[in-house]
């Protein structure tokens, strides 16, 4: 049985298990310094499809079978995928699980929608509902910027501010028995809108969010920072990180050293010139599904709070003049 | 704590309970037979907001405070929203709820999204991960003819198969206690593809997974037919549902007089003009927040199989020839 903590936390009580990961990437995600955890790196951006949107369901569905092949399960052992993505009505995981003959529940929470999957999946185990999940999320460069942006044939110039969509597809499958680090508990977040109107900064616009669930998650449970090794949040970028900790300072919470932020940690910024760092459903998905889910195995993280964090704009409302409302939902695991 | 039975369905213990419903819609839905049971008919399709994409997130939000009142609960007692729409990045369900102060979990199910808020919803109850929650969803006429089809500027032609996009927006909060109708089990359904490529005939490409569904619900609860008062599907339309009852025929099953279908029943189709009846999330979560708990205060329902049906198509993957998956899910609803 789960049980409420405060005012927004939820206590696992069997503390369901991280069974394994599995991360696919793009080119320039395998140019940076995570590559060498990613367990494929995808150089042609078509993946062998015939469009960017088949290529994202491409990468996806792939992810989800390495992740499955790790954890020793078999597709018929997942009781139900939870998924989602940033494309237009969610397409690239409901074409990459068409075929996958498991009960499904589509998500969305934008960018994230990783941590959003982990939580209810992890409920889900607790509950007795399920014994096993699949928890995945993607994105694409290229699909997302002919939706939400031009289409790359434009060309046009990107601001400063601007955070570039990863390529790539991050699943991680859950289970109530078996080896790996547990989620021990979850802090569903609400939407939290600052008044943010510029569609090229979603990292000023996920900041608050990411801030006001982090603050209710210690005050739930009594911690403070330095319970955890790692805070990490989903695609702030350099600019939306900058927020995120004056936001919390704000609040009485220094993070310190303990901060980091996925869309920074997969790119060599300066190098590889995206501006703020990356973004995308994509970019949490790998970099916990990759390179976190192995700082566990190594044991060099031994508690983290993982935030993915969403913008919930759409390209009409915001050519309607409304602001960006943003989301973050934490979850703990644990050695 | 929930028990699986069977391959896909679940027996939920605490047996959450459907304390209220409310549901508003727009004036050719307050014009049909079913206008009476609507807490709500807004006659201007703006809702006296500025673009139609507002004026869905102001009913569904609208439909919250209306069946929080109904459900004798205030917005804090609400653990969580699960919500979801058809709009791009879901902006009717995220612009609606971003000042609840509550916590968000965004689904996307297309046209199923009730009965899967529901489904986990339930489920996060029954787990005590929460103790109330509310679950929405919406669809708006001019918002999603604009989106999937063309401005209704335009005045394009209408095919036999179409149906009519509903304006409206149902809202139902569950909870561990009180009164009303109990949900006992669930069965999460699995995308199906049966290669259906017309965006004009979406019953075509949800029946199947309608089918798959119930008659997985069937054989893991081991129940007939006959052990329902009335098999709900969602937004199957004429079409849709004359097919879904040949399918579950070629699967032993049927559905004899049991079968209705919100799509169907919320016009007088003939009068209305509306073709083959309406579609969208709106359409499921109108008919069972609002007729459908009535026929249940009034002893009329004992107990119900509530199926809503989403077609996973996007309007992208369409133009590229793409065939339109289906899922639909089901929650089980005992007077």
């Amino acid at each position: 049985m789960a049980k409420r903590l405060g005012q927004q936390t939820i206590v696992l009580d069997k503390q369901p298990i991280v069974l394994a990961g599995a991360a696919i990437v793009g080119r320039k995600e395998g140019d940076g310094p995570l590559a060498k955890y990613f367990d494929e790196v995808v150089d042609d951006e078509y993946a062998g499809e015939k469009t960017f949107e088949a290529a994202e369901s491409r990468l996806m569905r792939d992810a989800f079978i390495k992740a499955l092949e790790k954890s020793g399960k078999a597709a018929k052992d997942i009781n139900v995928i939870l998924s989602g993505d940033l494309l237009n009505q969610c397409t690239a995981a409901s074409y990459a699980f068409r075929d996958s003959d498991t009960p499904y529940l589509g998500l969305f929470g934008a960018c994230s929608t990783m941590s959003e999957s982990m939580l209810i999946g992890s409920i889900l185990i607790d509950s007795g509902a399920a014994d096993y999940v699949a928890c995945a999320a993607s994105s694409h460069f290229c699909s997302a910027e002919r939706q939400f942006r031009f289409p790359l044939e434009y060309g046009s110039q990107r601001t400063p501010t601007a955070q570039w969509t990863v390529t790539g597809a991050g699943t991680v499958i859950l289970g109530k028995d078996g080896q790996g680090p547990r989620i021990t508990c979850v802090t569903p977040g609400k939407i939290i809108d600052e008044g943010i109107k510029d569609a090229n900064n979603m990292g000023a616009a996920m900041s608050p969010a990411a801030c006001d669930t982090i603050v209710q998650h210690l005050q739930d449970t009594g911690r403070s920072v330095d319970d955890y090794d790692l805070i990490l949040t989903g695609d702030l970028g350099s600019f939306g990180s900058a927020m995120l900790r004056e936001l919390t300072v704000r609040n009485h919470i220094d993070l310190k050293s303990k901060h980091n932020d996925c869309g920074m940690m997969i790119f060599d910024l300066a190098r590889q010139g995206v501006d703020c760092g990356e973004s995308g459903c994509g970019c949490s998905a790998a970099v916990f599904s990759a390179y976190i889910l192995e700082q566990f195995r190594l044991g060099l993280l031994k508690r983290i709070l993982f935030i993915a964090t969403g913008a919930l704009l759409s390209p009409t409302r915001t050519q309607q003049g409304e602001t960006i409302p943003g989301i973050a939902h934490a979850v703990c695991v644990e050695a």
